[in-house]
């Protein structure tokens, strides 16, 4: 059974597939995410709303970056920061600050029905560069250094990006789930 | 005929009661609003959402608040960056950036039915100060002034904040609307 990915991104989808073995496929549908500091709050939702409409088992994930010395923003709205300031703006957020500590997460939402979510979360520590670092991946990955490595996410190649990697993670516990629980 | 206005904020609804002579309640109902830096999107979103669950004639209200530094940050993400940061996180935000320019909005939307939302929106662009300045008003009034205007909005008596306030120049559309079409 192919489970429905509800995301519009294709850098999510492929680091799934790549990730796990799971057969999963895109929707066109696009539903606006809810205002939250709390990534769990705004998968669950989203996987609320998702359902409502398509009326499917189907799987939502939510990414957020938190600064912990701009208590937890950006959060879930890195999108939104990321549009409006780019890599650089982010790491100006941050500048003369001594603080460039920062926790991403993901969080995935699997609705089987409407009163059955269930909710996997991969987070990883790092800290914020100076600069921007690294050609691979996506999003803020030329920015962000997991605790453990001294290179960006992306001064990885995928293999190495994998093993931090907070998708990675929350991913592990998902395919966990669904091997001793298939749909 | 009173009119909801789907508000959990007692300053809000006692601003509109202070300016206007709109007949106002508010509803315990709490609904999330989305993720969007376009106040009028999340106004609109809004007022489909509580109509949705109350099937009558409502208003809702978005307050933004964007910096021109920040490409338009913290904008309608401005209540839960007060709640992450406090004004001296606000104005942290701007340290050593010589552009303060910021611009205030606040955007009604009047639902009729299903089909049928009209919105209101006021803007009053201004500076963020260095510090917190008065005591008066609520949320980050003490760090706005308001071009024209010396003052932040907290050092100013209600009704000079009403000469200036986006919400009075949102609901003085808002009342001009009604007078023509009544409910």
């Amino acid at each position: 059974m192919k489970l429905i990915f509800a995301t519009s991104n294709q850098n999510k989808i492929d680091e799934v597939k790549r990730i796990t073995n799971l057969e999963i496929e895109g929707t066109s549908l696009e539903i606006e995410e809810i205002q939250s500091l709390d990534p769990v709050k705004v998968a669950v939702e989203k996987a609320k709303a998702y359902f409502n409409e398509l009326k499917t088992p189907l799987l939502v994930e939510d990414t957020s970056l938190s600064f912990n010395g701009l208590g937890g923003l950006p959060g879930p709205y890195i999108n939104d920061f990321a549009k409006a300031l780019g890599n650089n703006g982010l790491i100006e957020l941050l500048q003369n600050r001594d603080n460039r500590r920062a926790v991403a997460q993901v969080t995935f939402a699997l609705i089987l029905d409407e009163n059955t979510i269930h909710t996997f979360e991969g987070k990883v520590e790092g800290v914020i560069t100076n600069e921007e670092k690294g050609k691979n991946g996506f999003g803020w990955d030329p920015i962000f250094i997991p605790t453990g490595s001294d290179k960006t996410f992306a001064e990885m190649q995928d293999s190495e990006k994998d093993r931090y990697s907070m998708r990675a993670k929350a991913l592990a516990l998902l395919q966990e789930f669904l091997l001793a629980n298939p749909l």
